[in-house]
């Protein structure tokens, strides 16, 4: 499917059928023409963008993907850049600008209209991940006292140029945000009424500097279609659309699962073998770390193992188990963090309950697999020391797989980044502590 | 904040003050209203009500979660829970009913309005996760041959009810979809051209049965605010908001987050004691299972362990190392299956970039680890055989955890549910068997 739209899109441009392209693309929402354009190169890029009105293959562009608006870009010289941005939005034209090298940025920030230029170097001003770096500055905001007849003239004249129609807000004479009206009461009112009168005056807004984790939150619990971004003196400064908080959603759980499993977020599976040298090979040193950790713990006991050499092979089964538990805590906790439901203040009693889970799933686990490595070595007190070993881990894996990510939240570092690292750290240096060093006291009975 | 609130409010039901109530609930949302409503014991809820309208009552529960949904609606006769029901949409009812047991649902329907009966009755045919699970009915649909003129009275007419009034659907009079009409260009376009003049004809829809995570994919593609849901006639039957995608979006995030983490998806930080040992216990036990496998395999290896005991050091970094390069792999390919990114048929040859880097990594962490080895047990063979069991694992980490999670997604299971464990099985049992199989060929160096 995907490769035939390629291939026939080929043919179309080498043989210069205008007519058939245009029709072809009608057919076509622009995103899905910006992938096709992707695995274009450039000969062919750059042709089909002189059939293509200029309008429509901004569009195109606004939905393309970062690598690929930088490539288009640099096959264009300033001047038509600058006539390409005039079909763009603002915030789109700054997030492009503020991927480029400084000094391009600057040439074609002198080239732009002056109105333009000041609001995108406002835009560029904001760190990307806040409600100013995601914001857009295409809305409709209308004075209070304007009458609904008035309204409704005002948002057929600006509408088609905004990205949100459904809702109008409303400025004091201050320029303050008041207020937030929604198009059906605005439709269903008596024309000679003032927006004021139908306003909602309850409007939840963010400051620039917002994280947009914080953003998307606020959009999803209000199930709002927009959320209005305002400085300190409360003036409107633009708006954040659902459609960028759900890029933000995802791209904040991406995050979190790449994180977890000790990957960089900017990596993918088809990042080149190089890229992928370098972001995964230093999680896996400071691993190592832990690893060696571990080691040194059950060099302590060489003795010990060097007599009862059944404890080597039990000791993946404690390790094991402790990192199992302690993953399923860590887990819920740190999702808990995302979703905002938790806190180390608020809830740090639900800590006892991870201990006693502890208990409990580890004695259930611990009879098991004592009366197996009973079995299977025929001495009674290997599997007695197991049984002790297994709780206590199990204890120790819950006590810190639910403390952990808390202290770290409070601490201000991704619970997601680092608490796997400290977890596997307690669970195998005190589990094969614990399991060895019971064996060391008890070893006459183990010989 | 929360607190004072609602103290405040529980103050003023047990005074009575209704009016000073309904002034404090207008300066809060129904959301806020429902999670201060759900500390609330049931006799505070019970008075609360008879002060509320039911309308602004009817908007707070359809908010609120759905455990209260149903612990309000139990203060309530049949009778009233019907009248309840007459200021909900039907979506949000057949959610509640499908909760509630059978018999309760029947009795309820069977006194509710027809018309509403059926189309509810509809809805609680789909399940809870596809398309007709979480669309609503609420939506405008006109006739193409419209005049613009009808359709605005039409929109003021209906659109208070509605949940989108952005996008109008737009019918044949087969009652089929045939596009979508923007309200920014109805505003704009001459009062005597019809829909069919300045409709959309490229529909994204989906049909009824469609998994929710692939409709809140197309949303999230083609940045809609709502998305049509046809039958296989290509009739409307219903359309899935925004707000609802990004409730789908966090929800499987949730669940992928989890069950990576062994956790049920059910299972929160503060389920009770009870709940969390029969959620979580299943997966240790499984686990155990791994645990086993790996403790057999360094079982079979105990006469070599018994003469060179720092095998038992070493073995903690061989298995952990495994893991983690293993987890690396994993994390990136079930986030690109989640994104829709990647596939086996499509993207196989990937696995050789993982099994690169295995061999990369490996040597670069083998050589590491080799010479601690060495320096602290003096020993060159040992360093040596780690080496190249250190390469080996991780060469294997990378082949299983890019082929385990592609492979279950052709099979049809959830990759982040049973991944992990294949993998733990893979690494710890080919890595101990690697590592110490070596030691056990170049025995003689060792001693």
């Amino acid at each position: 499917m995907f490769e035939d739209r390629k291939e026939l899109l080929k043919n179309l441009i080498q043989e210069d059928r205008k007519d058939e392209i245009l029709g072809f693309l009608d057919r076509m929402y622009p995103i899905d023409i910006a992938t096709v354009l992707e695995e274009f190169d450039d000969e062919y890029l750059y042709k089909f963008k002189s059939f293509i009105p200029i309008e429509q293959m901004a569009e195109i562009i606004e939905q393309a993907g970062e690598k690929f608006q930088i490539r288009f870009l640099k096959l264009l010289h300033y001047d038509e850049i600058v006539t390409f941005f005039a079909y763009m939005s603002n915030d789109d034209i700054a997030d492009i600008l503020g991927r480029l090298p400084i000094k391009i940025r600057k040439a074609l920030l002198t080239m732009m209209k002056s109105g333009d230029t000041k609001q995108i170097q406002e835009l560029l001003g904001y760190a990307e991940d806040s409600a100013g770096g995601i914001m857009t500055t295409e809305y409709i905001a209308l004075k209070e006292d304007l009458s609904i007849a008035d309204t409704l003239k005002k948002i057929k004249e600006i509408g088609p140029k905004t990205e949100v129609i459904e809702t109008i807000y409303v400025l004091n004479r201050k320029k303050e945000l008041v207020g937030i009206a929604d198009l059906r009461d605005i439709l269903i009112a008596p024309e000679n009424q003032k927006l004021m009168d139908i306003m909602n005056e309850n409007v939840v807004s963010v400051k620039p500097e917002e994280d947009q984790e914080i953003v998307a939150w606020l959009v999803s619990k209000y199930d709002l279609n927009a959320i209005p971004v305002v400085n300190h003196r409360n003036s409107l400064l633009g708006i954040v659309t659902v459609d960028d908080i759900i890029d933000v959603i995802v791209e904040e759980q991406t995050e979190d699962i790449l994180r977890l499993g000790g990957v960089s977020k900017e990596e993918r599976v088809d990042s080149s073998l190089f890229t992928s040298i370098r972001k995964r090979l230093p999680w896996l040193i400071i691993n190592l770390g832990t690893a060696f950790l571990a080691s040194f713990t059950v060099g302590l006991f060489e003795d010990v193992i060097s007599q009862v050499v059944a404890l080597a092979a039990a000791m993946p089964i404690v390790a094991g188990m402790g990192g199992n538990a302690g993953s399923q805590t860590l887990s819920l906790v740190i999702r808990s963090i995302a979703l905002g439901e938790i806190s180390l203040k608020k809830n740090w009693k639900l800590v006892f309950k991870e201990i006693s889970l502890g208990v409990i799933n580890g004695a259930f686990i611990g009879i098991f697999t004592g009366m197996i490595l009973y079995m299977r070595y025929g001495n009674p007190y290997l599997g007695i020391i197991i049984f002790a070993a297994m709780i206590g881990n199990l204890v120790i894996a819950g006590f810190f797989g639910f403390l952990i990510p808390l202290i770290l939240k409070v601490l201000r570092v991704d619970p997601a980044l680092a608490s796997s690292i400290f977890l596997t750290t307690a669970t195998d240096v005190f589990g094969f502590f614990l399991f060895l060093g019971l064996a060391k006291m008890f070893l006459p009975y183990l010989l």
